[in-house]
């Protein structure tokens, strides 16, 4: 029921996901799923008579039992499905998934973590990039935790950790940056100090930490800049004869270019430190985001990327939440 | 004396510039300068023992009267020099500035700014971009002040405000974005809320505000994403013959493309609220990006743009610190 094009975008999303041998359990006010629903369609439906809007406070979710993204939550912590995708409210997602399912061992504070290409060939994996936009120099501990365990679990041996900032100098940083570095050196983990976003896309670091405010603000930009280029670039071929017999000589290669920078194609983002893979998708989501939202989650399920995360986080160097909190059991 | 390639590429994009007939005087340590001065070179030098590094802490500038900085800034105060441009630690060179100068009436806290291209063909004022990381809700109201002022002095009737942050509804932004909302929207400016990256860039507002921090990322991650897709695309390109003979009819378009998105090229970002022009440099300037910079200072003295800053400053409906403190002058 959540995001800007529920729920006609979401059923149909999960009609092209259910195609593709994707199962998908709708959950959701009934009387508004069943009349965009085919006779030929194979998805069953959950009742649920609430929504959480896009605007309401993530904190609503733990009184509004009724919510669809609270049903569906239950539904995953009853093992009645295996995996959530929710294309509306990340913080609400987020709250309703901690109440169902609970947290890992060893998890102060969930996150959302995305990939991005890098320059070097490689993956940047980030962390957070929306549940907690106040975080503090603990939360940060937390995340470096998580995307350390994702990147192992995604085959990168020794992950390096960097924590997102506007100059890797000792000066510079904003105040949780530099109460954030003692923190992270302390966790036993490869931290390689602070790093700027151009030294991250080239391939400085594996994961890169930062509170959830500016993490989305980076990947939003970066959404944003692609959009705008690739619009600008348009408008430019289309008012020229040459270029435009160019565009089409360059067409194959552009196309591939901007398949492997689209990190939407991915449908969205995984939220880690949950004990079942939870999609957050884009609130803008249309039917193919959705579609590959729930491929994302099917990915996550057959992967048995939770295990693997479970795993990561069991064998990190100080996963006991004493030594993440600077405590006597810190070095 | 700042700058990843100084006192060398200073020097030479000083040359450059004086060439243009945009006149330079040089400040810094002469025993580094002179061997790097040609007989014919009409650069005047001015002597400074000591230079602040990019790693120390801006507060340093308070006591170090002989750093490279300090006295560029005393050479403007004293009226020797009409503007500064610096390419070295930047939040020394507010430090500098605001000692040796000043700041502008009803200016609580200077800020950097930079403008962007929109995709809809205007341009986007961002303050603040770097002086201040963390900042206050009355900071940020400062800063919208100033970026008002500079779009009314650059030709926007009635700029729109917005404030950076990570999506539009109420429950969205971190602390800052929803303390400084009240704060903006008691100026009297046309304040039109929290901006999304993608929104800013489509127009949806003239100034975009934001802490020294966010602003930072968002113009590093802009530059990082469009210096990947440039490199990535050419290695596309050199991969396919078809995509090179391409490559070579888009030529035209894609270099005005570049020039109208390399914002690089502008050399520099405004220091705004100090009464003469101050350029903040880039630290990694080359000659041709300091030759820019000193174009930057030379054109905001021509335009007399801190008179008018001063005089949009004067305009604004609540300028005076009383209101901006939401003190008993406040509406």
């Amino acid at each position: 029921m959540g995001g800007d094009h529920a729920p006609e975008a979401v059923v149909e999303g999960a009609r092209l996901a259910v195609r593709e041998g994707l199962p998908v359990v709708l959950v959701g006010d009934e009387a508004r799923l069943r009349p965009l629903l085919r006779s030929d369609d194979d998805l069953p439906c959950v009742h649920a008579p609430d929504v959480i809007g896009m605007g309401e406070k993530p904190s609503v979710a733990r009184s509004r039992a009724g919510a669809s993204v609270r049903v569906a939550a239950d539904e995953v912590a009853a093992g009645r499905c295996a995996g959530l995708v929710s294309c509306g409210n990340s913080g609400a997602t987020l709250v309703a998934s901690i109440l169902s399912m609970g947290k890992l061992d060893g998890v102060d504070r969930p996150a959302i973590a995305t990939s991005l290409p890098r320059l070097d060939g490689g993956t940047l994996y980030m962390v957070d990039v929306g549940t907690t936009a106040d975080a503090n120099a603990r939360h940060l501990a937390s995340f470096a935790l998580l995307g350390h365990a994702l990147a192992v679990t995604e085959g990168v041996p020794s992950p390096r950790i960097g924590l997102l900032s506007n100059g890797s100098e000792p000066g510079k940083g904003n105040r949780l940056v530099r109460q954030a570095q003692p923190e992270l050196a302390a966790l036993g983990l490869d931290f390689i100090g602070p790093v700027e976003p151009n030294a991250a896309f080239e391939g400085r670091c594996d994961v890169l930490v930062s509170d959830g405010f500016t993490g989305n603000i980076l990947i939003k930009t970066a959404e944003a800049v692609i959009g705008m280029l690739t619009r600008h670039a348009r408008r430019r071929v289309m008012a020229s004869k040459r270029a435009r017999v160019g565009a089409w000589l360059m067409r194959d290669a552009l196309h591939s270019l901007r398949e492997e920078l689209d990190w939407r194609a991915r449908g969205g983002a995984l939220l880690l430190g949950v004990p079942a893979p939870v999609v957050v998708a884009h609130g803008r989501s249309d039917a193919d985001a959705v579609r590959a939202a729930v491929g994302l989650a099917h990915y996550a399920i057959d992967a048995r990327l939770v295990d693997a995360v479970e795993t990561a986080l069991g064998a990190a160097p100080s996963t006991d939440r004493v030594a993440v909190s600077g405590g006597p059991g810190a070095p």
